[in-house]
């Protein structure tokens, strides 16, 4: 397998306890009471459903980005993370005809995706995972989870505000939203 | 599964017979004597090794070399191209370590990677494929999948030489070459 490659199980079982689940555009995912991160494909016979992802290099940022977005950002698993989110979003096929400096374009000079995730580090951590190239016909082309602190979780809505609100999000013809809470 | 999904079966059954396998670095693929090339994942217990990879969107064209390549190119499938070749290639983790600004100034400033390329159209058609990203642990990192008529068979070699001249190609830590025939 993929070391890159990890699943999100949903179920009754799980460390993350769903505390609200959205769906904003296209079909809904399943009710869950919980989910379960793990590396790996996740086989486990008692799930309602499983989402498989790999993390990967990066598509837009450039050498100057990426050394800001790493002086500021911090790792999944912090004791204070107490809240999380899983967003999974699908793109249309106008997104994926477009070429790599028309993609770029959209994302960061129009919609500014790095500049709004920038203002949130390092409260709201957070790990992409891209399915669209699995062999698997995958339901989604990116899976996103966030970590963050109770006190930061109207911060987290911020930053959801300000990324729907840009031209990016037209392109987006799927989209769930998972808010979690970890319990031991 | 993925309908971009396409395997490589190596073994001794398939359209395409092997002509000469070579390594340029790394390890060697199992000697075969043919090549399958199916749609999806291409189960088959006969096969020696079977090589997977999804067709994606590109990630370097800017439009205007969209529109040049497009306006060129030829599909696979023509009736003359009876000459094939197979290249799988793996990069290393400094050309993964990189930003997309960083990768495109070596994959196209530096090495010209598709205006070589654009020299052979429409003679030398290919089909890149995508494996990095799959759920498996690839070998390599893509599968590109070349075919021509007998005659442009030097200007494929010429065509490989001048891509493993280039910056670019100090970033391959594997590649294999397979050339084939077409045998009904």
């Amino acid at each position: 397998m993929n070391e890159r490659l990890f699943a999100f199980v949903g179920g009754n079982q799980g460390r993350w306890k769903v505390q609200e689940m959205k769906t904003l555009l296209g079909p809904a995912l399943e009710e869950i009471e919980r989910i379960e991160v793990v590396s790996g494909p996740g086989a486990n016979a008692e799930a309602k459903w499983r989402l498989l992802g790999v993390t990967s290099h990066e598509r837009y940022v450039t050498r100057p980005e990426k050394t800001d977005l790493v002086s500021r950002q911090e790792g999944l698993g912090r004791e204070a993370s107490t809240c999380a989110a899983l967003i999974p979003i699908r793109k249309n096929a106008a997104w994926w005809a477009m070429t790599q400096d028309e993609r770029r374009e959209v994302f960061e000079e129009s919609s500014q995706h790095i500049q709004i995730g920038m203002r949130y580090l390092p409260a709201i951590a957070r790990r992409l995972h891209h399915c669209r190239d699995l062999e698997i016909q995958p339901p989604f082309d990116f899976l996103t989870w966030f970590e963050f602190a109770p006190g930061d979780a109207k911060a987290f809505d911020d930053l959801l505000a300000a990324l729907r609100a840009t031209p990016e999000w037209a392109f987006v013809d799927r989209e769930c939203e998972i808010r979690l809470a970890r319990k031991e």
